[in-house]
């Protein structure tokens, strides 16, 4: 057979698919049925309205089905720039948002626009995986930036790390696999390092509209000049539920636009055009009901807060507690990743290991677990929080 | 502004959006409306009964709302291996095929199996831009391989341009741009190449469902070992009017696969869902809307011919035509480039010139233009050739 590609053979495979295999073939009882909690993605359709609106669109709009605009629907460019421009403050406009087919997508875009192979990408660790996988596929260095104990990065810390290789730092808040939300002061103090350093800050928001705090949650839209070096990224994946149809986005200048709408085209021509109208019609008519979505997702956190009590006691402790997740630090003398296979055959629960959000061998990871809460509902969570206090290894 | 990745920076931008450019704002008379054959896409939605099994999904299925397998769904990969086994003979399974967001994307993942920067790819000439485009941006080299008068490559000159870095051969059949159908024999010689240099073999055929000739354009899935050697590709958009919901498809060894669902996961997770379900319909009930769209787009080509031939006193010269496109050799001064833009100016016609699908500086190129003409009917092919019969620099 021809030979492979190195850097994508070196690249590890995707942890989530991974994750399925550990349980394709298994027979969990009745009594104890599996709980997966190892995936970032709403179970239910759209609301009802929504789904409506889009049988609608497929059927009386023949625009729906076919190609569109590289960089997304205008329609929608300037309704998720009113959008941010009401959350944020400052000013976004239509011309500084690409629509993408999700927000990893996004995410690959930006750092093709900066970093070429051999360049360097500072990433806080533990990081989300597939931030990772994109760099090492492309070549590019995921330089690893450890956060402390309360899984915040620091800027000063990353300063250090910052070579003339360096093209950017990755934010993601709230945070993917930790459920950390950064402070706006270290947002605004990475935005700083990275101008000053004349590198880009990627800020990953895939969460934002699980924020704890209803307001801003940060203010680097309201400088003049963001555009110069922040890239934020959106997803509507989780907001309205169309994690099946890949709608995101990525905000930056629209002279990084004319390089964003290269790689766009090239890889998929448009974003799927029905996703688009669904996006559309989420931000004219679901402002309401994502409110209510919040309350519910917030409810969980605090759910997973509340109950965690007995855990501690068996040694386990909670990191963070936030949008999706919970990132637990574990009592036992298994490295996170065999943790993680036990705890499917012992409790029917399925988890990934800190080991996929961290580098090939580092001791945090293999004490780390991340649970992602917005599956199930609070009986779900005391439930995962049961089996977890009696598992032993 | 933070620097640019000189690879992307140093790539095109995206052709069909720079053609859009120049006729933006533009106005065209009632009497001389602006045809568009830049495109190769169909205009029409799918057919209604597709249509209505969209919107009952749409409205009945969690599914196609929620994320899927990254290789696409378990269905669909089987009714494709099993109607390519239908229509090539041999032998294809479903673990032979991963769905992918549009068949740009399919080539995306093959090459990014195959090569890493400072590798070969060797692409005939004139190419398919986004090919191109997809290699300056991973900093592959694009090695062309001229094409004679009958724009048909030749694997012994293909051999000439093989070195230690070469990874792979690219064809293209039906072509775009050229609408030339490569023959067995042809494709089979580089098959034998590939294997016996240890490249792989990517062969394009998104256009396979208009092929002039009825049965398999080809027997590489005939041998038994196709998979060591044989990456296929296909495109469900052009068929069954899906351009909008970017459904495509890459056919290889499973092992290969494994590498392709690293990246498709990394850039986009999934296919959109609806997109695989509609593909999935389209396979199982539109054989026979197939078969009338493709006699419809025969009789395009056929009409491209005959109508021609008034063209060839002014000195154009068709140099192939087939699948969705006319190839065309003028017989102006004026390079292709500006030619194109005379032609939207004083024919009101959009096409697209060779510097397009050709190295920058190619004489050839200068020379040629694309017309895709699967957009408009024997009528509109009429006023094409009378416009440009009329054209004068």
């Amino acid at each position: 057979m021809t030979p492979f590609n190195p850097h994508l053979a070196a690249t590890v495979s995707p942890p989530v698919m991974d994750a399925r295999r550990w349980v394709a073939g298994k027979v969990f009882s009745a009594d104890k049925p599996l709980i997966n909690v190892s995936q970032a993605a709403p179970v239910d359709p759209p609301p009802d309205a929504m789904r409506q609106a889009m049988a609608d669109a497929v059927l009386r709009q023949t625009d729906v089905h076919l190609y569109g605009p590289v960089l997304g629907l205008p329609a929608l460019r300037s309704e998720l720039a009113f959008n941010i421009t009401r959350h944020y403050g400052g000013r976004v406009e239509g011309d500084n948002i690409a629509i993408t087919s999700g927000c990893n997508q996004a995410f690959c875009a930006a750092i093709s626009t900066l970093a070429a192979p051999g360049d360097e990408i500072i990433v806080p660790t533990p990081w989300y995986f597939n931030h990772k996988m994109w760099l090492d596929m492309a070549g590019i260095n995921a330089v690893p930036l450890a956060t402390g104990g309360d899984l915040v990065p620091d800027a000063e810390a990353a300063e250090t790390r910052i070579t003339a290789r360096t093209r950017a730092i990755v934010l993601v808040t709230p945070n993917n696999p930790t459920g950390v939300e950064y402070p706006p002061s270290v947002i605004s103090a990475f935005r700083d390092l990275s101008r000053r350093r004349g590198i880009a800050l990627i800020i990953d928001e895939t969460y934002r509209d699980f924020h704890s705090q209803p307001g801003a949650p940060h203010d680097l839209f309201v400088d003049p000049d963001w555009d110069d070096t922040v890239i934020h990224l959106y997803s509507f994946s989780k907001s309205y539920r169309l994690t099946g149809h890949r709608v995101g986005a990525i905000v930056t200048a629209p002279k990084r636009l004319a390089e964003v709408e290269k790689f766009l085209d090239t890889v998929t021509i448009c974003p799927a055009q029905l996703g688009q109208h669904a996006a559309l019609w989420g931000l004219r008519n679901l402002d309401d009901w994502l409110g209510a979505e919040r309350e519910k997702i917030l409810a969980r956190a605090a759910a997973m807060r509340a109950g965690f009590v007995p855990l501690t006691e068996h040694g386990w402790r909670l990191m963070g507690c936030g949008a999706y997740f919970a990132y637990l630090h574990h009592p036992f003398d298994l490295p996170s990743d065999k943790l993680a296979r036990a705890l499917v055959d012992q409790c029917a629960i399925l988890a990934l290991p800190g080991t996929m959000f961290t580098p090939v061998g580092d001791a945090d990871g293999a004490k780390q677990m991340r649970v992602a809460f917005a599956n199930i509902d609070e009986a779900g969570i005391a439930e995962v929080q049961k089996r977890l206090a009696a598992f032993r290894p």
